[in-house]
Protein backbone atom coordinates (compact mmCIF):
# COMPACT_ATOMS: atom_id res chain seq x y z
CA UNK A 1 0.00 0.00 0.00
CA UNK A 2 2.90 2.53 -0.44
CA UNK A 3 3.33 4.96 -3.15
CA UNK A 4 4.02 5.91 -5.60
CA UNK A 5 2.26 3.32 -7.89
CA UNK A 6 4.27 1.43 -10.07
CA UNK A 7 3.67 3.33 -13.21
CA UNK A 8 4.73 5.70 -14.92
CA UNK A 9 8.15 4.47 -16.15
CA UNK A 10 10.92 6.96 -15.05
CA UNK A 11 12.88 8.74 -17.01
CA UNK A 12 16.73 7.53 -16.85
CA UNK A 13 17.84 10.78 -15.18
CA UNK A 14 15.47 9.87 -11.98
CA UNK A 15 18.26 7.20 -10.91
CA UNK A 16 18.28 4.46 -8.71
CA UNK A 17 15.17 5.66 -5.89
CA UNK A 18 12.97 5.28 -8.94
CA UNK A 19 14.38 2.32 -9.82
CA UNK A 20 12.86 1.25 -6.26
CA UNK A 21 10.13 2.83 -6.19
CA UNK A 22 8.86 1.07 -9.89
CA UNK A 23 8.64 -1.97 -7.73
CA UNK A 24 6.36 -0.66 -5.21
CA UNK A 25 2.76 -1.78 -5.83
CA UNK A 26 -0.03 0.84 -4.67
CA UNK A 27 -3.77 -0.71 -4.76
CA UNK A 28 -4.93 2.89 -4.28
CA UNK A 29 -3.76 4.29 -7.34
CA UNK A 30 -6.09 3.55 -10.25
CA UNK A 31 -3.15 2.55 -13.10
CA UNK A 32 -1.21 0.04 -10.92
CA UNK A 33 -1.09 -3.43 -11.80
CA UNK A 34 -2.18 -4.44 -8.49
CA UNK A 35 -5.68 -3.01 -8.57
CA UNK A 36 -6.86 -5.03 -11.85
CA UNK A 37 -5.52 -8.04 -9.73
CA UNK A 38 -7.49 -6.99 -6.47
CA UNK A 39 -10.74 -6.68 -8.53
CA UNK A 40 -10.62 -9.84 -10.18
CA UNK A 41 -9.83 -11.89 -6.73
CA UNK A 42 -12.87 -9.25 -5.11
CA UNK A 43 -15.07 -8.82 -7.89
CA UNK A 44 -18.85 -10.07 -7.69
CA UNK A 45 -17.70 -13.43 -8.27
CA UNK A 46 -14.05 -13.97 -7.67
CA UNK A 47 -13.92 -14.36 -4.30
CA UNK A 48 -16.41 -16.89 -4.35
CA UNK A 49 -15.47 -19.15 -6.94
CA UNK A 50 -11.82 -18.56 -5.10
CA UNK A 51 -12.93 -19.79 -2.39
CA UNK A 52 -15.08 -22.56 -3.52
CA UNK A 53 -11.76 -24.14 -5.64
CA UNK A 54 -10.49 -24.03 -1.35
CA UNK A 55 -12.42 -26.86 -1.07
CA UNK A 56 -11.03 -29.13 -3.82
CA UNK A 57 -10.87 -29.41 -7.79
CA UNK A 58 -14.46 -28.62 -9.64
CA UNK A 59 -15.62 -29.12 -12.93
CA UNK A 60 -17.37 -26.29 -14.75
CA UNK A 61 -20.75 -27.67 -13.91
CA UNK A 62 -20.42 -28.44 -10.41
CA UNK A 63 -18.35 -24.92 -9.80
CA UNK A 64 -21.48 -23.35 -11.21
CA UNK A 65 -24.18 -25.27 -8.59
CA UNK A 66 -21.78 -24.11 -5.90
CA UNK A 67 -21.48 -20.32 -6.44
CA UNK A 68 -25.19 -19.92 -6.27
CA UNK A 69 -26.46 -17.22 -8.50
CA UNK A 70 -23.85 -17.23 -11.05
CA UNK A 71 -24.50 -17.23 -15.23
CA UNK A 72 -22.34 -19.08 -17.30
CA UNK A 73 -21.08 -16.20 -18.96
CA UNK A 74 -19.97 -14.54 -15.69
CA UNK A 75 -18.36 -17.96 -14.23
CA UNK A 76 -16.23 -18.66 -17.76
CA UNK A 77 -15.35 -14.76 -17.62
CA UNK A 78 -14.22 -14.85 -13.48
CA UNK A 79 -12.47 -18.26 -14.17
CA UNK A 80 -10.53 -17.06 -17.44
CA UNK A 81 -9.47 -13.82 -15.74
CA UNK A 82 -7.99 -16.09 -12.67
CA UNK A 83 -6.34 -18.23 -14.96
CA UNK A 84 -4.55 -15.67 -16.73
CA UNK A 85 -3.35 -14.04 -13.33
CA UNK A 86 -1.85 -17.38 -12.31
CA UNK A 87 -4.42 -17.91 -9.90
CA UNK A 88 -6.50 -21.16 -11.66
CA UNK A 89 -5.36 -24.03 -12.92
CA UNK A 90 -7.77 -25.32 -16.02
CA UNK A 91 -6.99 -28.58 -17.04
CA UNK A 92 -8.74 -29.80 -20.33
CA UNK A 93 -8.61 -33.76 -21.07
CA UNK A 94 -8.93 -34.34 -24.81
CA UNK A 95 -12.23 -36.21 -24.40
CA UNK A 96 -15.33 -35.31 -26.55
CA UNK A 97 -16.85 -33.57 -24.83
CA UNK A 98 -13.64 -32.41 -23.03
CA UNK A 99 -13.79 -32.50 -19.50
CA UNK A 100 -12.53 -29.12 -17.96
CA UNK A 101 -11.28 -29.14 -14.48
CA UNK A 102 -10.31 -26.67 -12.46
CA UNK A 103 -7.98 -25.98 -9.42
CA UNK A 104 -5.91 -23.33 -7.75
CA UNK A 105 -2.52 -23.00 -8.04
CA UNK A 106 0.44 -22.68 -5.33
CA UNK A 107 -0.38 -18.81 -5.18
CA UNK A 108 -4.60 -18.98 -5.54
CA UNK A 109 -4.15 -21.46 -2.70
CA UNK A 110 -2.57 -18.96 -0.70
CA UNK A 111 -5.13 -16.21 -1.84
CA UNK A 112 -8.19 -18.59 -1.39
CA UNK A 113 -6.55 -18.86 2.10
CA UNK A 114 -6.90 -15.08 2.92
CA UNK A 115 -10.63 -14.54 1.23
CA UNK A 116 -11.58 -17.45 3.16
CA UNK A 117 -10.78 -15.87 6.04
CA UNK A 118 -12.40 -13.12 5.38
CA UNK A 119 -15.45 -14.62 4.63
CA UNK A 120 -15.32 -16.60 7.67
CA UNK A 121 -15.40 -13.30 9.25
CA UNK A 122 -18.18 -11.47 7.46
CA UNK A 123 -20.61 -14.74 8.27
CA UNK A 124 -19.76 -14.35 11.55
CA UNK A 125 -20.83 -10.52 11.40
CA UNK A 126 -24.61 -11.41 10.00
CA UNK A 127 -26.17 -10.68 13.54
CA UNK A 128 -24.07 -7.37 14.32
CA UNK A 129 -24.61 -6.08 11.13
CA UNK A 130 -28.22 -7.48 10.82
CA UNK A 131 -29.04 -5.17 14.10
CA UNK A 132 -26.75 -2.51 12.79
CA UNK A 133 -28.96 -2.04 9.59
CA UNK A 134 -32.44 -1.99 12.08
CA UNK A 135 -30.90 1.18 13.62
CA UNK A 136 -29.98 3.32 10.60
CA UNK A 137 -32.95 2.49 9.32
CA UNK A 138 -34.87 3.55 11.99
CA UNK A 139 -32.24 6.66 12.73
CA UNK A 140 -33.53 7.44 9.02
CA UNK A 141 -36.72 7.00 9.65
CA UNK A 142 -37.23 9.34 12.36
CA UNK A 143 -35.01 12.23 10.98
CA UNK B 1 -19.04 -21.50 4.75
CA UNK B 2 -21.06 -24.08 6.20
CA UNK B 3 -24.81 -24.86 4.54
CA UNK B 4 -27.64 -24.99 4.71
CA UNK B 5 -28.41 -20.81 4.60
CA UNK B 6 -29.57 -18.47 6.95
CA UNK B 7 -33.18 -18.41 5.14
CA UNK B 8 -35.77 -19.11 5.11
CA UNK B 9 -37.52 -19.08 8.74
CA UNK B 10 -38.00 -22.95 10.12
CA UNK B 11 -41.17 -23.89 10.90
CA UNK B 12 -42.01 -24.46 14.54
CA UNK B 13 -41.66 -28.58 14.13
CA UNK B 14 -38.19 -28.26 12.58
CA UNK B 15 -37.26 -27.81 16.10
CA UNK B 16 -33.71 -27.77 17.68
CA UNK B 17 -31.71 -28.34 14.73
CA UNK B 18 -33.29 -25.76 12.30
CA UNK B 19 -32.90 -23.46 15.13
CA UNK B 20 -29.56 -24.08 15.19
CA UNK B 21 -28.98 -24.30 11.24
CA UNK B 22 -30.29 -20.79 11.29
CA UNK B 23 -27.37 -19.29 12.68
CA UNK B 24 -25.24 -20.23 10.11
CA UNK B 25 -24.42 -18.27 7.39
CA UNK B 26 -23.27 -19.61 3.77
CA UNK B 27 -22.13 -16.78 1.82
CA UNK B 28 -22.42 -19.00 -1.38
CA UNK B 29 -26.04 -18.99 -1.37
CA UNK B 30 -26.94 -15.95 -2.50
CA UNK B 31 -29.94 -15.36 -0.39
CA UNK B 32 -27.96 -15.53 2.49
CA UNK B 33 -27.69 -11.67 4.39
CA UNK B 34 -23.66 -12.52 4.24
CA UNK B 35 -23.60 -12.75 0.78
CA UNK B 36 -24.57 -9.20 0.33
CA UNK B 37 -22.29 -7.60 2.82
CA UNK B 38 -19.16 -9.52 1.12
CA UNK B 39 -20.33 -7.65 -1.66
CA UNK B 40 -20.64 -4.36 0.30
CA UNK B 41 -16.73 -5.19 1.61
CA UNK B 42 -15.28 -6.36 -1.18
CA UNK B 43 -16.96 -4.38 -3.85
CA UNK B 44 -15.36 -2.03 -6.84
CA UNK B 45 -14.53 0.43 -3.90
CA UNK B 46 -15.68 -1.06 -0.62
CA UNK B 47 -12.13 -2.55 -0.11
CA UNK B 48 -10.28 0.61 -1.08
CA UNK B 49 -12.03 2.83 1.54
CA UNK B 50 -11.78 0.72 4.41
CA UNK B 51 -8.53 -0.21 3.61
CA UNK B 52 -7.71 3.85 2.94
CA UNK B 53 -9.65 4.26 6.58
CA UNK B 54 -7.66 1.65 8.57
CA UNK B 55 -4.99 4.65 8.31
CA UNK B 56 -7.26 7.09 10.23
CA UNK B 57 -10.58 9.13 9.63
CA UNK B 58 -10.60 10.89 6.43
CA UNK B 59 -12.97 13.81 5.35
CA UNK B 60 -15.47 12.80 2.35
CA UNK B 61 -13.01 14.82 0.11
CA UNK B 62 -9.55 13.68 1.10
CA UNK B 63 -11.13 10.17 0.98
CA UNK B 64 -11.93 10.52 -2.52
CA UNK B 65 -8.65 11.83 -3.59
CA UNK B 66 -7.15 8.84 -1.90
CA UNK B 67 -8.86 6.01 -3.24
CA UNK B 68 -7.96 7.24 -7.03
CA UNK B 69 -10.43 7.17 -9.63
CA UNK B 70 -13.94 6.74 -7.22
CA UNK B 71 -16.55 9.12 -8.34
CA UNK B 72 -18.19 11.43 -6.06
CA UNK B 73 -21.53 9.39 -6.79
CA UNK B 74 -19.61 6.05 -5.74
CA UNK B 75 -18.25 6.84 -3.21
CA UNK B 76 -21.12 8.39 -1.33
CA UNK B 77 -23.21 5.02 -2.08
CA UNK B 78 -19.96 2.65 -0.77
CA UNK B 79 -19.77 4.88 2.49
CA UNK B 80 -23.51 4.85 3.26
CA UNK B 81 -23.88 0.80 2.82
CA UNK B 82 -20.73 0.44 5.26
CA UNK B 83 -22.38 3.25 7.30
CA UNK B 84 -25.33 0.94 7.75
CA UNK B 85 -24.08 -2.07 7.61
CA UNK B 86 -22.07 -0.92 10.97
CA UNK B 87 -18.53 -0.72 9.78
CA UNK B 88 -17.81 2.99 8.66
CA UNK B 89 -19.23 5.58 11.53
CA UNK B 90 -20.15 8.74 9.90
CA UNK B 91 -19.95 12.14 12.14
CA UNK B 92 -21.29 15.47 11.28
CA UNK B 93 -20.10 18.30 13.06
CA UNK B 94 -22.96 21.28 13.02
CA UNK B 95 -21.05 23.84 10.88
CA UNK B 96 -22.09 25.81 8.06
CA UNK B 97 -21.21 23.92 5.66
CA UNK B 98 -21.21 21.06 7.68
CA UNK B 99 -18.00 19.36 7.93
CA UNK B 100 -18.85 15.33 8.02
CA UNK B 101 -15.54 13.15 9.07
CA UNK B 102 -15.46 9.05 8.34
CA UNK B 103 -13.61 6.66 10.41
CA UNK B 104 -13.99 2.72 11.29
CA UNK B 105 -15.89 1.52 14.60
CA UNK B 106 -14.35 -1.95 15.99
CA UNK B 107 -15.55 -4.45 13.53
CA UNK B 108 -14.96 -2.31 10.94
CA UNK B 109 -11.10 -2.12 11.76
CA UNK B 110 -11.18 -5.77 12.00
CA UNK B 111 -12.64 -6.16 8.57
CA UNK B 112 -10.22 -3.21 7.49
CA UNK B 113 -6.92 -5.63 8.73
CA UNK B 114 -8.13 -8.50 6.55
CA UNK B 115 -8.88 -6.73 3.68
CA UNK B 116 -4.87 -4.96 4.26
CA UNK B 117 -3.97 -8.24 4.50
CA UNK B 118 -5.26 -9.53 1.27
CA UNK B 119 -4.24 -6.56 -0.27
CA UNK B 120 -0.78 -6.79 0.81
CA UNK B 121 -0.79 -9.99 -0.66
CA UNK B 122 -1.88 -9.31 -3.99
CA UNK B 123 0.26 -6.08 -4.18
CA UNK B 124 3.35 -8.51 -3.68
CA UNK B 125 1.82 -11.27 -6.69
CA UNK B 126 2.23 -8.11 -9.30
CA UNK B 127 5.68 -9.72 -10.33
CA UNK B 128 4.17 -13.22 -11.00
CA UNK B 129 0.85 -11.83 -11.80
CA UNK B 130 1.92 -10.33 -14.97
CA UNK B 131 4.90 -12.95 -15.95
CA UNK B 132 1.91 -15.21 -15.64
CA UNK B 133 -0.30 -13.22 -17.78
CA UNK B 134 2.72 -12.74 -19.95
CA UNK B 135 3.06 -17.02 -20.55
CA UNK B 136 -0.92 -16.88 -20.97
CA UNK B 137 -1.17 -14.52 -23.92
CA UNK B 138 1.62 -16.21 -25.36
CA UNK B 139 0.25 -19.19 -25.46
CA UNK B 140 -3.26 -17.79 -26.57
CA UNK B 141 -1.32 -16.21 -29.70
CA UNK B 142 -0.15 -19.56 -30.33
CA UNK B 143 -3.02 -21.83 -30.28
Amino acid sequence: MASPATSPAPSEEDGAELEHDRLIADVFARACTSRGILEHVTGRWGTLALAALAEGPFRFNALRRKVDGVSEKMLAQTLQALERDGFVHREAEPTIPPRVEYSLTLSGRALAEKLRDLIEFVEAQVPDVTAARTRYDAAKARA
